[in-house]
């Protein structure tokens, strides 16, 4: 019998559920993500709970929604006492690490309040996310946030490549003729080499870590959160991706000008906003997606590698993989850059998991359409380990059910996702309040809702317009499936896990025992 | 210019909004806490947040709905990072204590998590809900929870009430003609006097510990929570208070036959319930209730006796005064007992509010109809204190508008109450599992709308039907009010606090500014 022991956890930044040759790609082949799809399950229908960095990967690994967990944007503190998945491994003996990015935010004043000194170890860890801090990077550093410490400039800086920020100046910039430093930041560059050899590159630099990590835990069982800093932006690929596709290679733009008729004012409002202008010219398209493509395909290359690494030290079979990304990328479909709002290119996330347990055997290769979500990875987890799933905090629900082959009882028929837009141009744009710049999607098989606290809600019939180009969310004829829509996403608020230390089952135990313990109330 | 520095939060127990005199009660005189109301605002509309102590206290605690801060039953532990009244009130200078009862259950296992020990003076104030606990006293001690140094026992034990659990036995029992202890548990006792003298009552000693708590501070400034035990059961007055009423000034009981015929599933479990059995026979109303009437006239008593104490050391001039109740009582109305459902004598609740400042010398003695609730205390405290009230937490809103006689513009129009049965026999009855033991109301000036997750939802026409008899939630024609109620509650849902790190204004302040700190997306 064939058990997990370690678990890595590999997230990739950005990455579009549709930017894989096993999720359908015509011109991208990601020939070692797709065996690991052939070796586990492809979950072909995952879906981010909020779609950009922060909150999302706050819900991958707490298990709860940004509505439970509450670091709803990025740079958002997360609750001193949020559970974190390092809460969950290190009892079963996991040693729990993150090469990579978290965007966790620590919450320095919470923890002050609680009498925990963010420097001591204990406060690390928590402003770590839970996360042993092996190689934390979050992969942005502009000159004005620069960390003077950050390993990977370090590391750059001791190779010779001379700079205050080697970071920008040379893994995310490009050259130009007369050898000056084209910065990434501007995606006129995008088609130009990065200055940095691709072994230095950040994937390649985060996949070394990752194996030195694991050279280094030895014997002791390990969970290793790789969280690889692209395909994010800058859009800068080192040679030889960087010119590895061309114009030719790129999809065409799911977008309609029908999209552009009479937007959802929050939509609108992000049409406005640069990435959006910028990606709406196909100029733009031809000269990042190449680059974009190149960073996926190194990205292959490089958990190619890492897989091979791993079987020549005999730990694929007692290695729980998955892979997912973090939220997707516009790209310039529906006129829009970057991510944020709720159109599949957002909101889906490619999904592959690898449970080597013989109870897997039967699934392998094989695709789901269960509609899976960010906060089922820890309970997946917990179950891959064969440990319980608590489920007073936990909001997700092992995938477990498709990994065996097993009929998903119950499983739940609509998925969720959340936006916070407070701190983005578009709030300004709507002159809406903080708390009222916020959206919640519910999608189901056949239709997908957005409900906007400022806005008027979205709403697309996934089956007659699989590409979400007719907003039907103002339309009068759709008012009983709005309603449907409004009631599902009423009924998922008001089931969130409230009490962090209570599981049904304690609850369940306690039911009607007050007389016993002679609290005789009613008594005559 | 008067102003305060003081706060002084009085919270009787299970005290119904409508037995005061002030608030219409045809038999019950309670001239001191009518003065209070004389000299303050008498808000008359004033809910709870949930009507059961422990999750209503908590929403009084941390001024957060218990859909935020969690502890949604008694015994249900709060999240150790909640920040309570304490956390607001010290910063500014105030030393903030209980006497009486909190229902606070303390989470030793997210402290530990977060290295707290729960033992520690840290450990102890968190787990005590922020109060310094002068005198922590939940008023219900049967033998089998039993704390053995529960000090009013060891008081009471010093004064010659000689038994291991002089509570039960002297201050909560009668006497039967042979001498023998009649159990206050058992309710046909209730028209007996309590064997314990008045002065040495609950009321009594949790009024002078106050008073004493007051004499101790000295020169420094305080916010003392005065939460007193009483009228909640056991149901026994200490004399003269006992027979101070007769079954003749017990008010006609609010139920109606229709009520029976059909009941909501949820109704219906708790109609079962053995506290609403008994209430429903007229016997044990007209035993119980003059008990109960005394209780709170003995209560009324002893607020007089704190004011004059205040009056005397000129503190009436600089202290906040706050008098409320954690929710009402059935009584056998609606044919039911207890609390924990939503009709008017369960969900709301008396509120006055004395300001001493100048500012509030235009409203003293006026009535107030603004929608108020348990999350707005704290606020009230922190204006009334001139601090700023932070909003990244606090869900309530200072009652100040109707204090200063402010128009109080924008103020909410309907207000929110919450309960969970789960471990209550009506969960068993109606075969629902613990997360699905929960309801949601929902009350505008003339609707209440109650959704519960395992049974059809509840809806009263308040100006049809003030008595809430004719439960139209199934009823075929009130769907569209129905579904405008149920979008007021997904509102309020989504409109949670959820950061508690981040204010509104740290929010705004961000707002489109990453480009200026270098992160220069969307640049071509």
């Amino acid at each position: 019998m064939r058990r997990t022991r370690n678990v890595l956890f590999v997230m990739s930044d950005q990455l579009r559920y549709d930017y894989l040759s096993c999720m359908g790609h015509p011109a991208l082949a990601t020939p070692h993500i797709d065996a690991l799809a052939a070796r586990g399950v492809l979950f072909t229908h995952a879906f981010c709970n909020a779609p950009v960095c922060g909150p999302s990967r706050m819900s991958f690994y707490t298990g709860r929604y940004a509505f439970s967990h509450g670091a709803t944007y990025n740079n958002f503190p997360l609750r001193a006492d949020e559970s974190t998945l390092g809460d969950y491994m290190r009892p079963l003996g996991l040693r729990t690490a993150v090469v990579g990015k978290t965007h966790m935010q620590a919450n320095p004043a919470g923890m002050r309040r609680l009498g925990i000194d963010p420097a001591s170890p204990r406060g690390i860890l928590i402003g770590e996310c839970g996360f042993e801090p092996f190689e934390r990077d979050d992969g942005l550093h502009p000159d004005q946030a620069l960390d003077p410490d950050l390993r990977y400039n370090r590391y750059l800086r001791g190779l010779g490549y001379d700079s205050p920020n080697p970071w920008h100046d040379f893994a995310n910039s490009a050259e130009g003729g007369d050898g000056s430093v084209l910065s990434g930041w501007q995606m006129r560059h995008a088609s130009r080499p990065a200055r940095v050899a691709e072994e230095h590159s950040e994937t390649a630099y985060m996949t070394d870590r990752a194996m030195a990590f694991i050279e280094g835990a030895g014997d002791e069982p390990w969970c290793l959160h790789l969280s690889y800093i692209k395909p994010h932006w800058p859009y800068v690929a080192p040679a030889p991706y960087h010119d590895m596709f061309g114009p030719d290679a790129v999809m065409d733009p799911v977008r309609d000008e029908r999209e552009r008729a009479d937007p959802n004012p929050v939509v609108a409002a992000f049409m406005d906003h640069s990435e959006s202008v910028a990606f709406s010219r196909d100029e733009v398209r031809a000269t990042v997606i190449p680059a974009y493509m190149g960073l996926v395909k190194q990205l292959d290359d490089h958990v190619g590698r890492l897989v091979a690494f791993l079987s020549d030290r005999g730990l694929l079979d007692d290695t729980t993989i998955a892979f997912t990304s973090d939220h997707g990328d516009y790209l310039g479909d529906h006129w829009l850059g970057e991510k944020e709002l709720f159109h599949e290119q957002s909101v889906r996330i490619p999904l592959i998991v690898v449970d080597p347990g013989s109870h897997a055997d039967a699934t392998r290769g094989t695709r789901s359409n269960l509609p899976a979500e960010s906060v089922d990875l820890i309970p997946t987890f917990l179950e891959a380990l064969d440990a319980e799933i608590p489920d007073e905090r936990l909001e997700g629900r092992s995938l477990m059910p498709a990994i065996r082959g097993e009929s998903a009882e119950g499983w739940r028929d609509a998925v969720f996702a959340e936006c916070d837009f407070s701190v983005r141009p578009a709030r300004l744009a709507l002159g809406a309040s903080p708390p009222e710049s916020r959206g919640f999607m519910v999608r189901t098989d056949g239709w997908k809702y957005v409900e906007w606290l400022c806005a008027p809600p979205q709403l697309f019939d996934l089956d007659a317009d699989p590409d979400e180009y007719r907003d039907l969310g103002r339309d009068p004829g759709y008012g009983k499936i709005r309603e449907e829509m409004r009631g599902r996403l009423l009924d998922w608020t008001l089931h969130r896990r409230l009490c962090p230390e209570l599981s049904d089952a304690a609850v369940a135990r306690r039911t009607g025992k007050a007389q016993e313990r002679g609290f005789r109330f009613g008594e005559w």
